[in-house]
């Protein structure tokens, strides 16, 4: 058994990760911290787990944490995990962040729009956890910057595209959509129930920090510079992100070359499931799954293709694809603890 | 392997079978059966579950079925299970259905709410499958008559105060709230988005044909008659049943009497939860599950006990209940299928 | 003109209070005040009102407020209003204030369930405005401690019945439900939007502290002390309020009989509109209105008379009710301000 | 005053005319008919507006809509409107039509989306109903093709930039977000709250027909022939309409270029609402309201304008803008009926 921590096991993606790894049939938690919560049993703050996880969330100390795990998943605000992370990686631990702090490869980026890195050699060993197109790297890595929600849900359909240069870099907009659990549990105006509940707006126009990240990736991929223009908005629902792309075709294709891309970019890979023709993803049918669904249409009069693609943020956008990695790390079945059956509604 | 059938398998009590059966340790679905929907694929009609169900719906044929499965479940509307049940039970299949027709010991009763009943002599082989209070009888079964919803969330609270004299059966009220999915998937003005989104209201005040259900086996465990009052209203959420139960004690009791009385009466149950005293039941951490989460508080004042339950109304409610039923009659694990960690939002 | 003034004028409340007046026909707003928005435009803060609203939050000054008003609506939290309530009044300034304060006679009632009171003298000037009973007290009255919301959901069913001896007095059960409005603007986690969403459940289960406000008000029109039992719950709307009150009968009466007590007794009252017999309230047609919409059923076998209320929390259960006591304050037509067609939808 | 009739009163769009219609200073609703509920009380299929509409729906005629009318609203699915104005008009009514047979100039265009156009003499008298555009040909027009509400959303925002040059007519992607009152008051399950409440999807990908009535007047505007990209979804929420429009700029141009360029083109106009640069249009803000609220940013690097509106898709998306239309063509102030105060939330 992998026995796994989890360091801030009280926030959204934290205690998704005490869900999965509590069903994973290869993995045992075996602790769970919390600055607010220490002292605390995990299950009086999420009841809905009572008689299932039994731990009790307990202050972060590097010692109890490398005596206990073999994996640490770090579910911190940005800032906080380079301040714990080369610890736990000296001693030997494997470590999966969560937070931004270890998933660019080139640092300027990260600090013009974060802060000063304070890490700056472990940067070198770590690793973007993008898995359905990294696995390689990621396999033998000690640190895997796990990918935001907004990058997975762009990447994924955009990047077969961009590689078989049938999609043109340099028109690409992303236009999302991301339920409410993505801006965490700590209350605020903008989470209040009220005044989301009939709501829907856009936040951070072209401004939103997750946009160097794709585009850092994206640009490795087509092996250019790569600018995108995205627009993150806010949709009233609990969990699930979509996100519409619009890109100029570089030729005249098909239907059929669109689907063959990406089929074959993702042949054998269990969690992306291409959406046939007569039917579009929808954040529904990801809902509490680590699966991404992608569609497209090809919009011959404006030579454009759109990609839709649908994800669960907290999952495949957050903890499901953490889990994902360790698996991969560890060399378990890829899908081991992300096979429960979605829920039709 | 247990063969398992589904009839009816596209609404969504039997979308939820399909769910519950597919992921479960001990049983394979062999056949679907959808009047709507013969021909096409399961997952095209729920896309959630793509690439984990593979199977297509049937018509409904009693030698294809009998053929194929030890154990059949009807998720049909009321009237329809009596009419294919008796050919089945002949066959020496075993089943359970998930409406009324075979909840009633009083056939007079059924037809003073639901209509005439035309498989009588069937009546005395069913047993209500209450799982936590009838196991024994749900055992050898042949037939099982899965509670309603209501019936589950009011019964499984009430029932162990009742037993042990400490609820006046006189004074009983029960005012329910159920999540819209109860409704079925038909639609219906009743059910559209714009009418139900910022709705709350009661429905059928006082005239609900789940009461004579409830009242039938509460007048069995009080072995007294029992008139209830009973309002169900309807909340807009997907899932999830809420009833708060009112009743004058009986005597003086102290909440360690009521916990004691509960507790007890459901020792080593796995699927009742008793809240602590400063936390009631929400329907948010039953979702998913099969759980049925039970608090209550005693007003001295009024000498009145306040029982609250919750459940989610598709699964303890229906399909989950279905399941468990079925772990019982063949004798596996009661809580296989049914054991996934639930999500913590 | 009147001229109003609103203290705490940006929570939800206060906000609509700012809605209401600004568009009454014989009322002018002249001051918000706002500890935390102090200096800030009020439309900058609800947007909804841009181009509507001109005015800009002042801090809280008993000076400008009394030189600028008739009229002040305090919109604070408990407490806060008797500090400033006996100054306002003593200059002349008539007050109909929002919070708990001044609703009770008996200042040992209100210390039970708040804090001491330390304006005890004001307590007799002040009226409790339930305008559809205490109109002609609030018509004189210097200080309006105006209705909560539950109380008011259950009252206005209730009194008439209760004042003509048809609902025993000793039997009595609320069970309410409210939307999420009713917490207030301040984001907590019991607001926050994935809390809630997917979310019912009870609340202060019989210990909320409305209990005595309304038990206040019942033993003065029943002329005899009475004890109810009162549940709130939390429904995931977010205006709309929903009193399901049981109480049984004191003798045989007929749908009519029941029909008549209410009709007669709010005779003209033009907000309270009673539902046919085939249609039962529901929050969506009261949203944004100062309606109270009633109806009813009695179930014969167990003589109990079920009674089904629904207000908007925030209009009939606060700011619109403070409005038309108001308008019955300034001898205006009570409907003013409070005229607007209902949305369908 | 001016009589009012409402054909198809009892779908959405009608019952909100009737709301506003039954609130207007300077018109009377005279007439409502319903093929499906003729016979019955208006305010029986509404209930929030009992006490308010007392008319009973009617099976349409010629006759007595013509005797009892001024001006008719036809809120029918599209293909009835084109068989029963040519008869309105040549009485002598003035006809608002809120279904698309008489938006286009280009019958062809009609036909190609919709069906054979048997009214095609009728076109020419009618006019695009786009009030902050076309005001001068409104006012004397006999048929009124009120726009969509997509169309509006978009048209709003993007025609200044077009007609000034600042952004390029062969760029325009428009990426719009709905309400689920754009589906209708039919039931199905596109519309069954199970299926809406946690999802969010495209549909119509590329392929609305929205899409050429928004090509004919942006081509007419930026005169030559504009092809967009458009994409709706669907949002769950009752009522609001976002549409986040990207367009590449002609040239070099500061923020308050564009704000300038918006502001003085619609200056004056009572229902655009240019939002501050440091707030996004919400849907939340414009709820119930006759507003467009606009905001913009400008992409510099990749030389992109973004521009965000937010409509109510039944009010200034189709019923207020119908009522605005009346307004100009009967020479009453164009907010009459539709400047009541928004809600706070």
């Amino acid at each position: 058994m992998i026995r796994a921590g989890v360091i801030g096991a009280t926030g959204y993606a934290g205690a998704e990760l005490v869900r999965i790894l509590s069903g994973h049939p290869d993995a045992e938690l075996t602790i769970l911290t919390s600055r607010q919560y220490a002292g605390v049993r995990f299950d009086s703050i999420y009841p809905s787990m009572s008689g299932m996880v039994d731990l009790v969330c307990e202050e972060f100390s590097p010692n109890d944490v490398c005596d206990r795990t073999d994996v640490v998943f770090t579910a911190l605000p940005h800032k906080l995990p380079m301040e714990i992370i080369p610890e736990l990686v000296k001693r030997g631990k494997r470590v999966i962040d969560l937070s931004a702090d270890f998933r660019f490869s080139d640092v300027s980026a990260y600090e013009a729009f974060y802060q000063p890195h304070t890490a700056k050699d472990m940067i070198e060993k770590a690793v973007y956890g993008l898995c359905e197109v990294y696995s390689d790297k990621i396999r033998p890595a000690a640190v895997i910057g796990n990918p935001g929600c907004y990058p997975t849900s762009l990447l994924l359909p955009l990047i077969p595209l961009l590689k078989s240069n049938l999609a043109d870099p340099d028109t690409i907009i992303a236009d999302s959509k991301s339920g409410v659990s993505g801006a965490g549990r700590s209350p605020s105006l903008a989470t209040h129930f009220c005044e989301v509940h009939e709501s829907f707006k856009a936040y951070k126009v072209a401004e939103h920090r997750h946009t160097p990240e794709m585009e850092e990736v994206l640009s490795r991929e087509a092996e250019k510079p790569v600018n995108i223009t995205f627009v993150p908005h806010l949709v009233p629902i609990i969990r699930g992100m979509l996100t519409t792309t619009y890109a100029s075709l570089t030729r005249k294709v098909s239907p059929e070359d669109i689907r063959d891309c990406i089929a074959s970019f993702y042949e054998g890979r269990p969690f992306i499931r291409l959406c046939p023709d007569n039917r579009m993803p929808d954040t529904l049918n990801v809902r509490g799954t680590n699966y991404c669904d992608i569609g497209f249409r090809i919009e011959e009069r404006n030579n454009r293709l759109i990609l839709i693609s649908a994800i669960d943020n907290l999952v495949k956008g957050a903890s499901g694809q953490a889990v994902q990695n360790m698996n991969i790390m560890f060399g378990t079945d890829e899908t081991a603890g992300l096979a429960g059956v979605p829920f039709p509604l």
